[in-house]
């Protein structure tokens, strides 16, 4: 592996996390421990679209000698430098959008590329690296992962995946003592993101191993969703007590194949071609209030899932930047192509390393929560699943407030 | 104000918030620092329900020596003794109803009677003043308000209400980040509880004046919505930027007094007779698709506003067990029928002093915003109402975690 000198540059993409500008941070820190081989770092404004059009900031000097602005960006949710969802080209159909950004490489000397992103990013790394092997432009490129959903490849777990389960452990344990209040027979369904596979919905059992509540039922994508099963599910969780707690994830599917929530909705796709989802909540409300008659009302956690910072795990935001920094570490010693992965230890105690894959081996990929992980019934998680996410939630991060208000980070 | 002496029994009603059991821990401490007045404290489950059932818990003895678990019942959101919605029979309606709660009051030699609750609550505690007027039945009765609404009379603010202004607050700081990542137009509607008042959709404004970020509008229940002054808003705020966000509170009307939500639900109404209101956010997203036809979405934030403890605001914990102790202390000293205040001094310093006020006075009025507080153009906060907001959600208290979730107090 080669090593090169230059400058570097660093984009987010794809949805939000809590924990993503802690992995901007571990970048950062990472170029500036590194100053013999990276020189300075750019970070591009909307990811890729802000590179095609030089929008650039200098982080080095942004950050120079402040460790207290990157605890501030530690802490600040949302893509600090801003997003984007632009699907790059396959290289052999365009060669002239890569050539495109090969000029800019070369304008501003960028040796070294990191994209901080999910799945649909990973396509882009791994696109960027095809292309260079037919270039003579030497540059590392290297994918760093983020997303709340925890559904790449490669990997024990997604950075953001931790901050976004502690949100929705912690939240579900609020909204269980405040279902818990009344006598009246009633059941709450919460209804959580996740459209392909349910490590999130998975996170509103955990208190079940911790001396917490735990919701009645919870119901996966990986299992096939049969609506009088869910029925009589509801019914037997009434018959035992009033106050019925449903998790339920934005993607669960019948057996034909069909979302449970796309009869409410317009069957819209996003930029990627997924299903727009939203109402699985909603459609399940309705068929409790016609079959069985009690009360019954749904919430979604939504957004804040994915941008509640306040509440971040801090064992998320240490590896989001630790992940970050060994990207770093990686491409100065000519890693290229390459997506950071968290490796666990296998053994009671829970330690981690960072490692990398191909991104060709990542990106595009769906990684489903373990069938060992689902109840046999598949209406619930296992205590192993609990046990397996428990680490990922643990200690809560110090932050810094004023007027009442998180402080946040804006470039 | 003639003394007794006695036990005593508290009770919480109504809808959950962060701060209700941290009423119920200074009603602990105001007993138990008063020993020589109230031997003992009974709790009742499920308020009045509980009571009539003489479902009783020891409380004294649950908590005598501990501090410890006063600390963590502070930190434990929805009523930790449960709640109910009985609504009380008129005395002169149904006098054996009060002849049956006086039978057990003297079984128990009960003398005081606290009763956390909302508006519904105090209608409680002016029913039963009401009838001990007429009886030779010698007891205390104190109202202690709690209401994530802030709609009651005679309070500066309500205990309860800073909790659930600093988790909008905040999560709204993380929505607007989270919104602002993308160069797409984009539309999010952000629905907020209120059903009769705009106190909390209000506090989504806050960080305009610490520096922080703000929705473009927020529509209060004070002030008649418009549909096509709403398009309009959006479109002249489109034009500005990108992002746009709007809050919104759950009990708009129409100029004809219809809810806007309403068209949305069924019509149904709840124990109290008030209309279940639920969607007023997917009505006014369906209007912007089809009429200006740009991205659209809309959240609630749901039951997490009045039970997000683990964002408590440390102003409102501290006045919520300040106005518990202070009951009992009036109670003793010989005071009944009345309701606890908040009182604020006029002045630049934010103090808070805690009064009382006839229960007669306060019941099933309702509070609204003030019409200082709102914008002529009726469609956001005035800079003064954010600065009367600010103190109420200062402070964040260190709450205690095991295994990365809050700890929680049950019975």
């Amino acid at each position: 592996m080669k090593k090169i000198f230059g400058n570097a540059v660093v984009g987010q993409s794809g949805g939000p996390t809590a924990a993503i500008n802690a992995t901007l941070a571990g970048v950062v820190r990472g170029v500036l421990d590194n100053g013999k081989t990276i020189a300075k770092l750019y970070g591009m404004k909307n990811g890729i679209e802000g590179l095609l059009q030089e929008d650039l900031i200098d982080l080095s000097a942004f950050f120079a000698g402040s460790a207290e602005k990157l605890c501030i960006l530690e802490q600040t949710p949302a893509a600090a430098l801003g997003s984007c969802r632009l699907k790059l080209p396959k290289p052999q159909d365009d060669a002239a959008f890569y050539e495109r950004l090969i000029a800019i490489f070369k304008k501003y000397d960028i040796r070294f590329f990191f994209y901080i992103g999910g799945n649909d990013s990973m396509d882009t790394v791994a696109k960027l690296t095809a292309y260079l092997e037919t270039s003579d432009y030497e540059m590392k490129v290297m994918g760093i992962p983020k997303t709340i959903d925890n559904d790449l490849l490669g990997t024990d777990h997604t950075p953001g995946y931790g901050s976004a389960a502690k949100y929705i452990a912690v939240t579900m344990q609020e909204v269980l003592r405040d279902c818990a209040v009344y006598r009246i027979p009633a059941v709450t369904i919460v209804e959580l993101m996740g459209r392909d596979a349910g490590w999130l919905t998975a996170a509103s059992a955990v208190g079940r191993i911790t001396g917490g509540m735990e919701p009645d039922y919870v119901y996966l994508p990986e299992c096939v969703f049969d609506l009088d099963k869910f029925l009589s599910d509801v019914k037997s969780a009434l018959a035992r007590h009033p106050n019925v707690v449903v998790a339920v994830s934005e993607g669960v599917c019948f057996a034909n194949g069909r979302y449970v929530g796309e009869g409410s909705q317009s069957g819209a796709t996003d930029k990627f071609g997924h299903a727009y989802l939203a109402g699985v909540g909603k459609v399940l409300e309705c068929a409790i209030r016609e079959s069985i008659g009690c009360k019954v009302r749904s919430l979604e956690l939504s957004l804040p899932q994915r941008c509640a910072a306040h509440l971040a795990s801090d064992t998320d935001l240490t590896e989001s930047a630790g992940v970050g920094k060994a990207a770093v570490l990686a491409a100065c010693s000519g890693v290229s192509g390459e997506v950071m992965a968290i490796a666990r230890a296998s053994g009671e105690q829970y330690i981690v390393s960072y490692e990398h894959h191909p991104a060709s081996s990542i990106a595009n990929g769906v990684r489903k929560v373990d069938p060992e992980f689902c109840v046999p019934e598949g209406n619930n998680v296992t205590d192993s699943f609990c046990r397996w996410l428990l680490p990922l939630i643990q200690g809560e991060r110090e932050m810094q407030y004023q007027n009442g208000l998180p402080v946040h980070l804006t470039f």
